[in-house]
């Protein structure tokens, strides 16, 4: 189950709006096939690994990171292969919570003469697809927000000036994050400052939406997410004109209405929006108005806090609310966990409100 | 070596000005005589070690911390001892960088015949006398800076409050860390905002003295500080009047001046004066503009940075210098650890400043 994770593992953010799965194929001691899900439209794992291993599958065990789907989507049931590749006992991590598989493939093993474990592996296989599972049973989009700040919790120096905070151990993981999700979000003031390319410069292989928050749809033309919109899919968000209208320039540029009545509402519709565009999964990478405005009005599902080995003493704050939580109602993280790279620490956890209000 | 460790941590507190020290006889394999250093004036704990070992310390070998003392001070020269009690051999962790002693120790022990042994453990050694070893050589007091922060860096929310910002893990280590200083800092907002009692309430021992900054000598009579001067040792510093004038007043509180001709000659001329009076090791424990002060000065020799598990999103700032560093100049700490408590993350090094500049 191990080495179907790590397959699942590699194609994280290649698969959206499907989940990333592995799954491997063992007949006697000797692994006869190994799959993991295709981009979407194409093959799931367990159907790549079965056609690996061929005749080989007969009474065969496989172990797949996600329950099978029973249900016909743009392929068809991955259950109907299993059944009939001649696998004798599956291994299950976690169940699906797609309400259209949710213990059904489970069952339809099972009625097939087919022994079925699940359970194994079950938290890594959960933590895999997160995203997935959330957004899949609220249908919103997943949101993750990373930031770096300096040991004082500053994001620029006085001058504007972040690069570099953290080290490239850092870097090189955010690209990771940047390549598991569907969209990265930064704040029109971030363009304008860094012109960040937005992509997945380390371990490339998924090339991720590049969304920029904005009041107008006026951006610097030579910045490298106007020049290159043509390559990815790159949206400007604005909070003006007609909520929920969509445009498409000339150059690629898809340009997104959500309103100016609330910052709240502006923001749920473009949520909804996102998600109907198959953008399940965002990272919010800043800058600080950014982080800020989806941190105060709860809408963050997990943070990445990195901590360069750097204080300035004064400087861009990370968060500014407009009003800041009294202490009794702080911003606590569950699951936390903390993580060293070279020059860095990595405080990262599932942000829970105590407060109801808007800050 | 171990075991004379722990004896000579359990006294770090309360040997000021004298380094701590732990003192093994060890006769066959067995332990026939412990000793840690008494406060100012008592033994040192190679002669307890050495008359609890009594007739026993003959041919014995004894593990001592840090280089035994060739010279008179309150008490006379440890060599003495130890070359009388008929000890056969010495193992030594680490030297003394006490010009009087430095090598000298050693030295007189060998000339009489005695097998000696040094670096036995020395890094956790000299850990424990750190401040002890830098005072010393540099005739300043060494100074140690405790912050707990949010996570996005503030020390207090808005209404100003930050009790508790961290668990009671890190609190309880905050004690131990008083525990191990000669004096402990804060600023007079500090003392007006929360009226702490700057006591040492777990694994009491030592009662370090207390110093308060402010800009005048009217501090609240009702406060915990000014109510309790006669108890431990408490002084107010105060950037006016005549540079290097002490005064006492009835109560026991004993107020410093420091001139106010700048910043940093003030705080100069009150670690002149602190080293004077014997405090050789400082804990600065904020708030944010005694902390600011200095660091920005260069005037700390380790921090301690505890991150709770709070994101308020605005409030007071843990560091909030004049001028902020530019990203290149930032202060960078060295020999880094970091640690987790219950709910928090402490961040430990010693400071590293790249800009000569004030800020």
């Amino acid at each position: 189950m191990a080495e179907a994770l790590k397959l699942a593992w590699q194609v994280k953010g290649t698969t959206f709006p499907n989940p990333a799965v592995g799954a491997i194929v063992v007949a006697g001691r000797e692994i006869v096939g190994r799959g993991a899900t295709s981009p979407y439209g194409g093959p799931h794992a367990e159907k790549i690994a079965l056609a690996q291993a061929g005749e080989r599958a007969k009474m065969a065990a496989l172990y797949v990171t996600l329950e099978p789907c029973c249900h016909f989507g743009r392929t068809p049931p991955c259950t109907d292969a299993i059944i009939s590749s001649g696998i004798k006992s599956v291994y299950i991590s976690t169940m699906d919570p797609n309400p259209l598989v949710h213990g059904g493939g489970l069952h339809q093993l099972r009625k097939n003469g087919i022994t079925v474990h699940s359970g194994l592996l079950s938290e890594e296989a959960k933590s895999i697809n997160e995203d997935f599972f959330w957004s899949i049973t609220r249908k919103r989009p997943w949101i993750t927000l990373k930031l770096a700040m300096t040991l004082d919790g500053r994001i620029a120096d006085e001058a504007g000036h972040s690069q570099w905070i953290t080290s490239v151990g850092s870097r090189t993981f955010v690209h990771e994050l940047r390549r598991r999700h569907a969209a990265i979000i930064v704040g029109a003031a971030t363009l304008r400052k860094d012109d960040p390319k937005l992509t997945v410069r380390f371990g490339k292989r998924a090339n991720p939406a590049r969304i920029v928050f904005s009041s107008s749809p006026r951006l610097p033309a030579t910045s490298y997410f106007i020049k290159n919109a043509h390559k990815t899919r790159s949206i400007v968000v604005i909070a003006d004109g007609k909520e929920g209208l969509k445009k498409k320039n000339s150059k690629g540029l898809e340009i997104w209405y959500i309103g100016k009545s609330t910052e709240e509402k502006g923001l749920e519709s473009f949520l909804q929006t996102a998600y109907s565009e198959g953008l399940t999964s965002l990272l919010v990478e800043g800058g600080s108005a950014i982080a800020s405005l989806f941190m105060k009005h709860h809408r963050v599902n997990r943070v990445y806090l990195f901590y360069g080995n750097k204080l300035v003493g004064k400087g861009l704050d990370g968060f500014s609310f407009t009003k800041g939580l009294p202490l009794s109602q702080a911003i606590e993280l569950q699951d936390r966990t903390v993580r060293l790279f070279s020059d860095d620490v990595l405080i990262s956890g599932i942000p829970v409100w105590k407060n109801t209000e808007e800050q």
